[in-house]
C-alpha cells in the first residue's frame, strides 16, 4: 500500500530534517516541522513562543519536570495541554493531505493509520559533531553537549508520551544511518518506500 | 565506499535469513548461516551438534546460564570458547571474500572494518506469527512462544558479548520492517546500499 504520510524521527545532527525537506520536495507534498507551531498555539491557546520552548526541544524539561509542572483544574499539566494540541494538529494534517512530518512523536500519534511510513535517521558521532559545529558555529565540546542534551530530551519526551523506546528499530518502518549511506541515498530510499 | 560484507541480524519470523540468501544470490557472493558451524567446531574442538545447540539458538541458556556454565582451567566457560571460535571464523571469512553473514553478532565482531553493511530485519507480529506457523507447522500459541523465546535468546547473547542493545537502530546501517516493505523491496534496498 502506498504511504501517504511520512514521519521522520532523527538524532540531532543526523540531517533528518534536511532529508525530510528534500523528500517532500521530490514527492511534491507538504512539509511540516516548525511551521506547525502556530497551529498548535491556536489549538492550545498558548503562545507560539511557549510551544516552541515547551515541546520536544525544551531545554530544561526532563521526566521530573513533567511530574512537577503546573496543572490546571482538570489535572492536566501545561505540557500535557501542548501535547494534546500537537496530537490533534498532527491527526488533522494527516487526514487532510499527504505530507512529511518531522519529529513530535508523529509516528506514535498516527499509529492507527496504515498509510504511514515511519523513518528514523541516525548517524555516526564524528559526522554529526562536525555538522553541528558547522551549522551553529560552535566548538566541538559544545556541539557534543548540545547533541547529547537534545537527544536526551527527545528520548524523554517520546518515552513519556508513547511508552515506547525512541530509536528502537521495531518502532519504525525504516531506519537509516545517514553518515554511512549519504543523504542522497537516504532520500531515494524513503521516496522509493513511499510508493 | 562499497560494502564488501553484509551482516544480517533479524527478529525470528521476519524473513531475514531468506532475504539474506536472496541478496547473496543477487550479488553473486557467499552466504554464511548454519554452514559456518562446522568451521566453528573445527576451530573450537567441540562437536558441531554442541555448537548448534550452544550458540545463538541455545534453548536453555540465559544470562544466568552464562555465569554458571562450566569453566576450563583458563577460566573460560564452554560458551566463551564457542564464541571465541565463532569470532575468529567470522573475522577470517570477512578477510577472505565478500559475503552475507546471518546473525552470530557479526555486526559487532566486524566493527573495526569500514566495508561492512549492517542490516537489522524486523516485522509485524501478525505476519511473523503466520510465517512461523506455516514454516514449522505449529499452532499460533506455540509460534508466539517460539518467537518470544528465540528473540530473547538472541537479545541476551548479543547484550552479553557486545554490551550493546540488540535491535537498537543506531547499531545498524539499515533497519527494515519486512512486513511493511515486502521481502523484494528489502532485498533491493540492501543490494543498492552495498554499492
Amino acid at each position: 500500500m502506498a504511504k501517504k504520510i511520512i514521519t521522520i524521527s532523527r538524532e540531532f545532527g543526523s540531517g533528518g530534517r534536511f532529508i525530510g525537506e528534500e523528500v517532500a520536495k521530490k514527492l511534491g507534498i507538504s512539509y511540516y516541522d516548525k511551521n506547525i507551531i502556530s497551529r498548535i498555539a491556536e489549538k492550545s491557546g498558548l503562545s507560539p513562543e511557549y510551544i516552541q520552548e515547551s515541546a520536544e526541544l525544551s531545554p530544561k524539561k526532563g521526566l521530573l519536570a513533567y511530574a512537577l509542572a503546573g496543572r490546571d483544574i482538570t489535572g492536566k499539566s501545561v505540557e500535557d495541554m501542548v501535547y494534546e494540541a500537537q496530537r490533534k494538529v498532527i491527526l488533522e494534517l494527516a487526514d487532510r493531505e499527504p505530507c512529511v512530518i518531522i519529529g513530535r512523536n508523529a509516528d506514535y500519534i498516527l499509529k492507527d493509520r496504515d498509510d504511514v511510513l515511519n523513518v528514523f535517521i541516525h548517524g555516526d558521532m564524528s559526522e554529526k559533531t562536525e555538522r553541528i559545529m558547522r551549522l551553529y558555529h560552535i566548538e566541538e565540546k559544545e556541539a557534543v553537549k548540545m547533541m547529547a542534551d537534545t537527544d536526551k530530551r527527545r528520548m524523554t519526551n517520546y518515552s513519556f508520551y508513547t511508552d515506547q523506546k525512541w530509536g528502537k528499530a521495531s518502532n519504525y518502518t525504516l531506519c537509516l544511518n545517514s553518515s554511512q549511506l549519504g543523504y542522497d541515498r537516504c532520500e531515494k530510499i524513503i521516496v522509493e518506500c513511499s510508493k
